[in-house]
């Protein structure tokens, strides 16, 4: 990168929290530069920019349009409500906008198909906002999955299960745009849900379950948004896993997953968000066996670090630059692997919220 | 204990491989003695007593009758299959003999009510192995579950997550009694997924669930005994609490469990056999958030260390042993705690056993 002509520019479209981070993701990341920021009323874009720290040469729109019709702005980033990436995702392909979009991707699988199928004709970049996806440690942790096994491998995987739970506050639940059926009806199921599920199937290689059961326990607010689910995936072949997953905004923080296969397992305490930016640890079991007369084990798990110079959420914005300036320098095409995951998680989930209106039958996919 | 004529005498019917660790347990806990062991060949009881360096007093008998024959005999200890516990323990109360059983208790409540009649008619002790219970590591942590709530207390809990998976041998899975249907006809279920549904209901203070389900994915063998189970309890009130449970032959070790209050959490990775015997530890989180932008956490989980100076099975005969000793010396009367955790668990084994009948239907009990 030689000079700023050469980064990619961002425009942000709302002054969510969650845009904050990504804010400043975006001011760390190789590659990368904010363009613009809007918000529906410019004075609290203009709070949000003189908050955060923003440099002059950031442009401060009262209208997310204004953004999509900035010339300087190579790539939009959507932390808007889920109901409306569909709207907004679409216009910012129309205008040539490579759009990163905030997690959940969509309400659902329909929706989604409406972005990507805008993203694909308009030949620009579509990513999620998963993060976690994007540190150093997730790839590290893959390769113990490798197929066919090797000397490192923990073999076929049997038992996935994650948990995402945040308590919140009385006031979230009242008014968070999270339980608000208009803004982001699928409450927690995709503010957080999407994390396990999204993790399950990362450790499956993206092969899709071949049934997706919701559990009986949802609990819903008054307006019927989910605030706590527990659903299972199962994959028959070729060896059978199971995964369950537990994500709620009634439990004190819990961000786990464990990932168990025949020879060996891998436990993560904070996939979504390390405890610290720069270096994160998992717990990684090879060979357990009880020791004679069963009172001990023959090993404890190991603590395996893993080091990151940059924050994860820096690590997602410099790879979806990439990607951008791949496509608007070089000719590239657009990399399939994202939209891809993101359709996929989508189909879970949809397969989950339908689970549930058949009173947690299993669903096929 | 001032002598030999104040300990606690054992029996022991059958030389399975548990029998070695209760015999060695019988053997450090104060106010037990072992007294008689019987096979049904009375070589395989005298090598057994040799290989395990028993004294010389322990009268050593080629037929299990001959141990509740024994006057000098207090208690039976029968770890036998689960399809013969019903008639051993019953012949046992009969004599008079108090009764310990390996998990799982029985193969029913059916038959395990059959027993309970029997021992609560003879007025002796019942207790079934579940070691773990009797670590102080186990009474430790209950503390943090009290209610009303203290200062300490991780609040209501809401999700309960528990495995116990262990990996076989091709051998196991062909001939192992554990999994042949006229012995152990549950299976996993009996052998392992006892300790996952005991975990969570003495999480939930033996509360029973409202709701039991068994997940899709069970996996039996030829014969139909179950290999991996995979289920789910639900408890209405006073608080909404989910518990998944994950029980396996076919998967590396796991044996985990993870509580979840509102304000807190605590998680053990080796909560049946702890990684040592003389301490263990489990992770507590207290009022943990992310921090500011949500790059990290306020709190890492602390490790918290329990001393125990008996292993956790000496520490369940040393209470058996108490328990006996106060009916036959002091003629008190028989704990309904222990019968009553056994019958509750084995009511929530049935559940799942129905709903796995029912096509993974919820069972409400």
């Amino acid at each position: 990168m030689t000079g700023n002509t050469k980064t990619v520019r961002f425009g942000i479209l709302g002054c969510a929290h969650i845009a904050r981070k990504v804010a400043r993701a975006i001011g760390l990341a190789p590659g990368a530069t904010l363009g613009a920021i809007a918000s529906r009323s410019k004075e609290k874009a203009e709070r949000f920019a003189a908050e955060n720290g923003f440099p002059e040469s950031v442009r401060i729109y009262g209208s997310y349009d204004q953004v999509l019709e900035d010339a300087d702005v190579d790539a939009v980033y959507v932390p808007l409500p889920t109901s409306l990436h569909v709207r907004w995702a679409v216009m910012a392909a129309g205008r040539k906008k490579h759009v990163l979009v905030e997690k959940p991707a969509a309400l659902d699988v329909a929706e989604l198909d409406l972005i990507l199928e805008a993203v694909e004709s308009n030949g620009v970049q579509f990513m999620d906002g998963s993060m976690w996806l994007h540190h150093p440690r997730t790839a590290h942790i893959h390769q113990l999955f490798s197929v066919p096994r090797s000397a490192n491998s923990i073999g076929p995987i049997r038992f996935i299960r994650s948990t995402s739970t945040m308590p919140v506050t009385p006031e979230f639940l009242a008014s968070d745009i999270r339980v608000k059926p208009e803004l982001d009806g699928l409450g927690a199921l995709g503010d957080l849900a999407w994390y396990c599920i999204g993790a399950s199937l990362w450790a499956k290689g993206y092969q899709l379950p071949t049934t997706v059961t919701a559990l009986p326990d949802v609990t819903r607010n008054s307006a019927g948004v989910i605030l706590s689910i527990t659903a299972s995936l199962l994959w028959d072949q070729p060896n059978q896993t199971v995964a369950t997953i537990h994500s709620s905004f009634l439990s004190h923080i819990s961000i786990d997953l464990a990932i168990c296969g025949s020879d060996g397992s891998v436990h993560l305490r904070d996939f979504i968000i390390p405890y610290q930016e720069t270096s994160a640890s998992f717990d990684l079991t090879f060979g357990a066996k009880f020791v004679d007369l069963h009172i001990g084990w023959n090993v404890k798990p190991e603590e395996v670090h893993v080091a990151n110079e940059l924050p994860q959420e820096a690590l997602l914005v410099q790879e979806f630059s990439r990607l951008v300036a791949g496509i608007r320098d070089c000719g590239s095409q657009p990399s399939s692997k994202w939209p891809e995951i993101s359709r996929k998680t989508q189909l879970v989930v949809d397969a989950v919220k339908k689970s549930l209106e058949l009173g947690c039958k299993p669903v096929t996919l």
